[in-house]
């Protein structure tokens, strides 16, 4: 299980540059920019794929809830032509493109900005994957941003069942399911993670070695990395229920408050999370010096046995010419008969102290 | 002592699944739905096991109490009419079902949701189990729901005495009595752990082995387990208190504000106890180093005694011709003597380094 | 140093109890029940030891202050009558028994109710006793119950003397002389623990063994124990000061703010020990290594000086028929020199790098 | 990586000076000070370097906003000429001069007195250095002061670009650019940690070594250094918003607040950093016990084959009269076969404890 | 560097007693009491060391300010008459004898009372002394009270000059002085432990001892109570800059912000230093375990390679009739030639372990 995430690594602040300077901070990770357009009242769904953003432009003042999708920041043109458009603040501009802010809402009067963090897991290179998801909400549309993969999919598919309730809500319902599919991830992301634990757990009983220890390790950052990114999600949350701005209609407060309770939730799990790891370092670090005794032992046994046998033996290999002993018939026998009854009584000590 | 889980381990998240979509996330425990019915005013009491939701239905009128209690929820359909029939919020039942929430409350104007989780220990598997308790709370009505075991048989057996304080209030107090219920089996898991802790406390000072540690391990996630369960309960019973729903009589403050007190009594003998777990686990790794330091004086005593005695008598098992030593008469018992003096040293050098 | 705690070990909470059942939840921990009852007014005084709580309640009325002070609780039936009588609410009553409740304040309108943990160190026995004190002021009265060993011997002689304040004040003043002993007490027993904690840090600097380590554990658990008892005093006396109650003069306010400071002081002196504890853990377990390093060090000059020379002395032991050097006039004393060259050069080789 | 900080070595606290006595706190660190005054409208732009303070003075009134940097405070006299010219508070200017403050604002009726620390990296000696800037913002000027070395270049140069921001708002948006560099400047500094760190994990795994510990160590002690600097930052700046001063407008709010947002960015980075930084550490410690282990089995298993070995070819040095196995004829060889068995039974005894 | 704290030890709390009892808690420490009082005013100043605090009596309404610093508190007569001279509260006397109180203020109606620590360093002993500071505000009057060795000296040199501030200000500002005083006292021993901090880090890195550790011990127990000190004092003085009385005249109120910006920075630098010790300790830890496998690696060698030549060695020194090696010509040296071969290949092998 590795970590890669290539914005932190690659980002690179410009320092002393104009704030509202559009400039993309991290790494750039999909080839093109890609649109997607979804328009819907209750009655009607139009999906579409548009090659600029100008295309999207005359359906704003439609009466049906617009929601644009681009996946792919590198296209700087884009953002730009849609903040003129939409008179968006260049702080927002430049948050969107930064990709590597910490998760927070903005309530501006014609829209709210939100910035949230985006974990996932992918099996197939056994990697996370992180990415900054931007969401601004309008009073008929809403604007994702994303720069890696398009997560949001499965809102998609629920927005073509006709009898949805995303269809008979207003974009502040729309909003929420895409924080909720952002949320719900950290729970996937946390089953994997248990399951990991538990496979350690059962390692560290069994045959625990320098690699259990690394994958505790790599769990460590990747809770730690997590708890960061969901962290001021509650803030976020919260501050979108009590903002007074008419772009979040009352009926949606209960939604929100429902998703907040998640993130504390996953908070809830992540810090429990975190104590059982630095538990599992204990016993690791303790069966380390079991080993350690283990291999003592049997080194002290060896040795307190057989160094003073030896010395005995090195006596009557000795040469003088004057030792009575060595001419006494039954010596040889006898000797072997005492050091046998040395032997016997390490034995019984080791046994009393518990080390055989 | 083991912590079974299956609530954690096999939840499925359902990711972007549209929030109120009625899915057991968890296992399926038990066999079959139970559904008992109690209906109580002061003077009379009903008690009945029914076999379909609807058979309650038509109670909820009458000017008495009724108390629904749900054991089993893999039983979808049970849960959709029930919730129908008294206009539950869909996010609610979403909830209900999911059986490994936080624990929360939320006023709406009909009812009080409250959700909390039971913890038990099952003395015959020597086990924790834990499970989500869901209490609805109406204007004449209280409906608790839970997936595994029934824990609430003491309140129905004092419901049975006719002088009882629950048949003279209303369900504000019949929900307080199950949340009461819930909070004091905390104090009952406390008293198994602290039994354990004491008895690992002498294990300590007698004989630690690895499955000492193992076990502290072991009670320290279940004091984690624990923790993450009870700590959010403060606020729900807070939250409860000053809630201004008409549903909690003022009457019933105090009771509430008494089982608040129990939960922050909980956390404070949880949060003792991690401390008192992780002061054991010192020791534990203390003992361990002085085992190997108590290995490690034996080897070296026997090996610094004999390893000069042996170089010695290696001296004169050495084949020089000429080794004048070797002829005389008294040399073999000088030598001899020589070691014995040697010998007689190292052992006061040890007993002065406090070795032996 | 001990801990004994049957108020701990022995509790059976009684989960599904209906609340207010009147069950002493802890040992019995004295003979018989014995109620003092001190009547006092500036100009007089009279205490007298009653058979039976009836016959304090005809004191109730007069136009003095009554204190009450019953020691041993296991005769439930007084304190059944008792609370009849001066109608306590039933909770108040279950908590009054329960001998191990978290210390807290219920402000009631005719009387307030105070539970406070009493810890004493018992010089005899080496030994720490806690306890549970409840205090009842009302508007002429103050009851206080205590389970183990009456500890308010101080106030009543101070009673005594004329001049003295409390006969001047009304019993929200004796109440406050009673807190204002509890909390005292903490500073005794923190004196106590600190001049052990001095003993156990010489004793660190001289001769660390297992059992210094044992009490550096065992007062760690002292003051997680102490710790959990004066936390919530604060929290205690700050409601009192707030509480907007008649029984709470403005006068005591000021006494009562000082206690406050005290039990605050106390918090402040138990954290400052317990990283003092856990930096002498430090140090206890680097001595074990340290020892460990001492022991190694020993063997491993020994070893290193004479196995390489044993060897030399094996290879002049052997039998083979052409070892020129066998014959040679001075090859015995120039290999003893040759050896002693060795053992020279080791010896140095130890010096420099510090083991000698 | 080190880190000097000249300043926390060589501050001399004047315990006893009265206060706003003028003192330079701190280690004169420029050989001479530099002042550049920039006088700026939307449309005209003049900047200067200037001799003596007094030069700026007439320009204080002129229709334009004046910016005066101040490089190096050991000219006392510039400070104090500068105080009494704007009739800057005594205590104000005795906290510009102690270069080692703690950062804060101030907000006096005439001008807002701002304090942070800079901490860089000079790449070309491996160093961080810290230095202290104040910022004293009025109605028609600011004034920013500093020890050791000018890095407003960046803002500079942004100054000349006449369709900058900066050019069209006031003082306040110019002090905003500044707080930001600042902030910013943590953001590249956590980047050249986060590769020092990513390198260090590398180390870790493949050739850990004392050097390693220490690095560990000293970026350890970076982050504490870091997080001593900015955690202030958030209270500052959060103080300049709600501040109701009328020197800060409405319109740089949004600007403040995104400051904010980075600052706590970096407090969070900061925090993760550190936990990881602890991760490693373990990591380390267990490297070194493992190392161990892996020389105690190297030891353990030549021991434990050659001592039994050792010993049985000593029995058959020894020089007894009577020990008929030496004249048996295949004595020699099966006794070295029987060596060799004893020495397989021991490899397979260590392969079964996995140790080979 | 030790710390004594005779006040600590020597404490003999007065348990049972009632509040406001005059009796010395602590160490008499001084000879005798001395009483100094200064009364000034912007044009006059008049300081004398009096005998008895009644000569002191009739200062008291002159229109000056006057400040009377008594020195050795075991008189307790002279506070007593005092107190009584000023109506002073009897809890405020007893908390001025107790000399190991925490730091508070009260805010009385006729004067407001401070508590503040005071810990300095004398260099002559190398020793860490603790006092206990009272200060007393009145109208016109400030009584500054101390148990051990008096700190004022630099307030009254600075007060001899007649253009000081304090002789235009009121008693409030000569309190503020005080407390200043006080505080950045903190700063120079903090100085003083950071320069031992550094010499510690050079010791740790070249020549790590016992003594390092103890050492480290003793500044962070140097450290927790500093910290017990400081903590309160931010309380302290916040309270006194929001108490209403008119006794803190608006115009001191900057001057207390300094003063508690620069608590809080003290608080500040002993939590990183505390942090930065914890590092330490750290090191010094696994540097104890780096020489224990040095040692280690140096035996393991040593034994590996001559154990077993040892045991070849001892083969050739069997006295078998029928061992045909021996008769060999070359058999001895080639041997030899074996032996140093072996002896290679292990030395080959540890430098690939990289332990030679």
């Amino acid at each position: 299980m590795k970590h890669t995430s290539t914005a932190d690594k690659k980002k690179t602040v410009a320092v002393g540059l104009p704030p509202g300077t559009l400039v993309l901070q991290g790494q750039q990770k999909v080839e093109r920019t890609t649109i997607t357009v979804c328009e819907y009242s209750e009655h009607s769904l139009q999906a579409n794929t548009v090659e600029k953003i100008e295309d999207c432009f005359p359906l704003k003042d439609k009466p049906v809830v617009t929601w644009i999708n681009i996946t792919g920041l590198h296209d700087i043109n884009t953002i730009e032509k849609l903040g003129k458009h939409l008179s968006i603040h260049p702080l927002v501009l430049e948050d969107i493109l930064s990709t590597n802010s910490r998760p927070k809402v903005e309530v501006h009067t014609d829209y709210i900005f939100i910035i949230l963090n985006e974990l996932s897991f992918v099996s197939t290179t056994d990697d996370f994957l992180s990415d900054q998801v931007s969401i601004l909400i309008g009073p008929n549309f809403v604007i994702s941003l994303q720069e890696q993969n398009d997560i949001f999919d499965p809102i998609r598919r629920r927005l073509v069942q006709s009898q949805n309730l995303i269809r008979k809500m207003g974009p502040d319902y729309l909003a929420y399911t895409l924080i909720d599919l952002l949320v719900d991830n950290y729970f996937s992301l946390l089953e994997i993670i248990e399951d990991h634990i538990e496979l350690l757990e059962e390692e560290l009983l069994s045959a625990a070695s320098t690699k259990t220890l690394h994958e505790i390790h790599q769990i460590k950052n990747i809770l730690i990395r997590m708890r960061k990114s969901i962290w001021p999600v509650r803030e976020v949350i919260n501050d979108l229920i009590r903002s007074e701005s008419t772009l979040i209609q009352k009926s949606v407060g209960i939604y929100l408050r429902d998703v907040n309770d998640h993130a504390i939730h996953v908070i809830d799990t992540i810090e429990s999370l975190r104590d059982m790891i630095s538990g599992m370092l204990d016993i690791y670090l303790s069966s380390v010096s079991n080993k350690m005794n283990a291999v003592m032992k049997v080194l002290t046994i060896i040795a307190t046995i057989f160094i003073p046998l030896t010395f005995i033996a090195g006596i009557y290999g000795m040469n003088f010419d004057f030792m009575p002993e060595l001419h006494w018939k039954l010596a040889y026998p006898a000797l072997l008969f005492i050091m046998l009854i040395i032997a016997v009584i390490m034995v019984i000590f080791f046994r009393r102290k518990k080390w055989l």
